[in-house]
């Protein structure tokens, strides 16, 4: 099946999400999460707040989480807290989102998660970027190959696109932005097709 | 100086700290902590103990880190508790002792942290594993180009020990097992000489 399915998109309000919103919706059923300004609310770091979501909503036929920031400044004044709450948010409530919803989806349905070009160049400030989004991407070639039924993972590693430039461009020198839409086309691909355990980077 | 420092060993009772206790031991002043056995007990999950535990030592010219297990098990048993717990031991506490303990160190002075091999070769049980061996070293290249005063952060990717084999050696076809003194004489290497930003594979 590549048409019709019903896809829960968490982080929907964001820029990335909202560029996967315009891809996918037409397309499939798009029902949008987050944390504050979607239709449905969830915060990815509560396991209650994920468990009641995934039981509101029903089967679905594949998860896309466009959410989580890690923390972004220089390493000197990173304090311990703020490290672990990157973590909390980018890392594991994106973690959570697959423990808690692989057994919900239909067979071969997947869930697309989201990490980012922090990490493949090294800028100062990076650390906790660098941490959680190779984080991800091991996660990600590690339990896909263990989901059972056909199930899918992958990952989306997007550059800082367009429309974010003018406000984080400047922290990242040898970067360039990228369009939302070939952004956007990556989530779909992972929704739409048959591979798992990939990383899709948009850099 | 690469003789004589005063080296503080976290996780020295493990099976690779008590490699790196022979190892260091008589070339330097090696002041053990860990978990429950060593002199100084720590538990780095917990930012009052490490505080404790380097406020009653005082300056120290490297911190070498073997502490802090990932969760090992298969994917379908793992439950966001045990996911969250192994990256709080492994790469968070690891971290801390990083974020925590620089401050302290000497002009030069280096700290050595401690991933694996888990997540090079994917078996099954390994996804966090995987997670936090590959967060930990895209920590380590990331916060070590912002490091002040020369110094230096490196870490160790060290394989199944031989003494570990009969005891884990199952869960990883097509890994070998390892001698601890080339695991050991990586350690000294971080804590001697001069580079920073490395992982030191022992595989």
């Amino acid at each position: 099946m590549t048409m019709g399915m019903k896809v829960l998109l968490v982080g929907a309000t964001g820029v990335v999400g909202r560029a996967v919103s315009r891809m996918l919706t037409g397309r499939h059923e798009v029902v949008e999460a987050s944390l504050t300004r979607a239709a449905h609310r969830v915060d990815i770091t509560d396991s209650a707040s994920v468990e009641a979501l995934l039981e509101s909503i029903g089967p679905l036929d594949a998860i896309v989480s466009a959410a989580g920031e890690a923390h972004f400044g220089a390493f000197a004044a990173t304090t311990n807290e703020a490290f672990e709450a990157g973590v909390r948010r980018k890392l594991l409530g994106q973690v959570q989102l697959v423990l808690a919803g692989y057994g919900r989806l239909r067979d071969g349905g997947s869930v697309t998660l989201t990490s980012g070009v922090i990490g493949r160049v090294l800028v100062p400030g990076a650390s906790n970027g660098a941490t959680v989004n190779a984080g991800l991407e091991a996660f990600v070639r590690a339990a896909a190959a263990e989901l059972p039924r056909g199930l899918r993972l992958n990952v989306v590693s997007p550059s800082v696109l367009a429309e974010s430039w003018r406000a984080y461009g400047r922290h990242f020198p040898g970067l360039r932005p990228v369009d939302a839409e070939p952004v956007a086309d990556a989530y779909r691909r992972s929704v739409e097709g048959s591979e798992t355990g990939q990383v899709y980077a948009v850099h």
